[in-house]
């Protein structure tokens, strides 16, 4: 579920080439917690990992990453991880969630997060380099929890 | 010269109690590189470290961390090393720079980076716990290189 997302390099800095090693421990080892939707089958569908931002001063904004299988997008799953993350996040004790990289032509997320309570802080010029659209926009987001 | 800024819990992140292991390996071993200026008589008076500021995809934007000794600042020396960071991320491939948690009431650092060509991308709401003052904002900086 993860792999084509990394393989594409549209949405996700990671390298294209991550080992599953690699992705393993960016995903579910270097995070504070990681979560997996299922589907009524109990198979996996969707998953996303919260992490503090930074060191102990700013340990109370987390960030996240979602990544939805391909066979079930369009079914508001990005939409529901998000709602579950952010009540996660209060119940860790985070303050805030920010979003480091939300690459600017990936539209459908950053609708979906400005939905959910996001604000574009800003927008750093060419700071993606994009598979197919080489160096492009990327936007920091983030919401206030509570 | 890194202990006190560190101690204070003023302009970076890292935890007022920082061991001199943690403090080792977060200014030199994890960095790219790390600088050192000196004086006249080659004490050392001021330093830096330049890391790519994201994994594959977005490792053509650096970050920088600067610290001046605290008798020597006031004389250019942050300045100094900024402009030699910009000349070494340059020569390393770097494109451009961000700095990512510029504390706001770091006011002397904001407009020097500022003169240096770096914008204000966005502010983030209290994303700096300030030892003194609390919650603060923090603002993310960037600069295009090339």
């Amino acid at each position: 579920m993860i792999e084509p997302v990394f393989r594409a390099g549209e949405t996700y800095a990671f390298s294209p080439d991550i080992t599953a090693e690699e992705a393993y421990k960016v995903w579910i080892e270097a995070p504070a917690a990681t979560f997996v939707a299922v589907d009524s089958n109990q198979a996996i569908v969707g998953t996303y990992y919260i992490k503090p931002n930074q060191p102990a001063l700013g340990a109370h904004v987390c960030n996240c990453g979602y990544i939805v299988a391909k066979h079930a997008r369009n079914q508001g799953l990005a939409s529901l991880m998000c709602d579950h993350s952010q009540i996660q996040a209060v119940s860790m004790g985070f303050l805030a969630m920010q979003y480091n990289l939300v690459v600017s032509t990936n539209e459908s997320a950053v609708r979906l997060w400005k939905k959910h309570g996001f604000e574009i802080i800003g927008t750093l010029p060419k700071s993606f380099r994009h598979s197919r659209l080489g160096l492009i926009d990327a936007h920091v987001m983030y919401k206030l929890l509570t």
